[in-house]
């Protein structure tokens, strides 16, 4: 089993991630495919005259405040991305299913009734914000589809204990996913070749990082912006048992295949 | 096994159907609901400074215009009409799993490569339009579901033979799935309370259409707009061994079991 996160972020090209699941999926290897919206989320909120707002939270994380109308924006976007990537599919010869975390209670979040940003130096609280931290997963309704040989597609929303439906983050939500399906291998592709030494060079990407000491050095000392939470992402699926979780470059040839083979940042517990 | 179609226009309110699909979902009923979406596409059409064109063809019929552009505001359309579904059926208790005819090939499709239409009373060919009929209907998928105890929810899209997008008319869709299901009856809601003989009394329905000459009876000389569709798709039903297509009220209590009860108006073979 195999777990594979596709970024949301600007500048990926799908092709090669189709391409080489259509060659994984022909080895009838499990797999679930997870994938994000932000920059099609951001580029219709922009669209619609609602562009998004970023809140930074007092530790410095970055993360979009969610009403109600940019959650209804970042459903919409995260739909056709995921409608698209399942026609892709298909033309590929793979039968892909499209679902969402909602889906049949796949994903159970804890809504933040509360969050707490930084502004002009000042802490605030917001309160109408939709965004939620996983609590539980139900893998069933992966598990039947996957049976009976298709390929369940993800949309990154999940299910609050209220019945709302929740923004919550993909790399986190596929890290639960890989680690409740016991997957040998989470791939976490961005725009990006992996964790970066420097962050002016591409090429200087980390190969290895090894245990709870290094990981946590790396989040702490190394990473930046959106590469803090793909490492919060990668610690949580290790300790849910996943062996390996690899963060690489989403636009070379078999990006997948490549990953596995080394060609990225491998992390493991 | 009983179909639903919820209408996509304008005027309905979907919470009594919810409380009707939970209370005949209790019982152990299969069920499948399919859902529209027009009006959220046209209003979010306009949103985006793209409003929809409807074009009329040498028959009288008039249909969404769908290129490109049209057709991804309707994906995104009927996707947060979907998930807002699922969100509230599972308040209402029910595990409902969202998809779409696109999904392991539920709703086959062929593409109208050209579209006949009649502008300014000259006939017109219209190239670029991704609007299909369904030639083939996959049940898999909703089998699956419906066997794990999930309730399918289905926007009405379809995948093309040269594996593209296609709306499709929801109506049919619910009749051929209604039909390739064994459906012993498919409820088409919308907001009206069934064929009205006066189209200005609402209390006006025909409670009863029996046979194929009374159905092209009611299609050709009765029935108006949108609801000669519907009349077309249910003798698509009754010819494809649904025992009975009931048109009815969606703003009603209880709307589902009103109509299988007699209160709208019942088609049968």
């Amino acid at each position: 089993m195999i777990v594979v996160k596709i970024g949301g972020a600007s500048g990926i090209n799908t092709k090669h991630i189709i391409n080489d699941i259509t060659k994984i999926n022909k080895t009838g290897s499990d797999m679930l495919v997870v994938h994000g919206g932000s920059e099609l989320a951001t580029n219709l909120g922009k669209e619609l005259n609602y562009p998004p707002k970023f809140v930074t939270s007092p530790s410095g994380h970055t993360s979009r405040y969610t009403d109600k109308r940019t959650l209804d924006i970042f459903v919409m976007a995260t739909s056709l991305i995921n409608r698209n990537l399942v026609r892709t599919l298909q033309e590929s010869g793979v039968n892909a299913i499209g679902i969402s975390g909602i889906d049949g209670k796949i994903l159970s979040a804890r809504r933040k009734s509360t969050l707490r940003i930084v502004e002009n130096g000042k802490q605030k609280i917001i309160r109408d914000d939709y965004t939620g931290k996983i609590t539980c997963v139900n893998i069933m309704p992966i598990k039947i589809m996957q049976n009976a040989d298709y390929l369940p597609v993800m949309a990154p929303i999940a299910i609050s204990h209220e019945k709302e439906i929740l923004n919550v983050d993909g790399d986190r939500a596929a890290a639960e996913l890989a680690g409740k399906l016991d997957a040998k291998s989470l791939v976490i592709l961005s725009n990006v070749s992996g964790l970066l030494s420097d962050i002016a060079d591409p090429n200087s990407y980390i190969p290895k990082i090894t245990g709870k000491q290094e990981i946590e050095h790396a989040t702490n000392n190394i990473a930046q912006g959106r590469m803090k939470r793909k490492l919060i992402a990668a610690n949580e699926a290790l300790s849910a048992g996943v062996d390996q979780v690899i963060i690489a470059n989403a636009n070379i040839k078999s990006p997948i295949t490549n990953a596995l083979q080394g060609k990225g940042t491998i992390i493991n517990g």
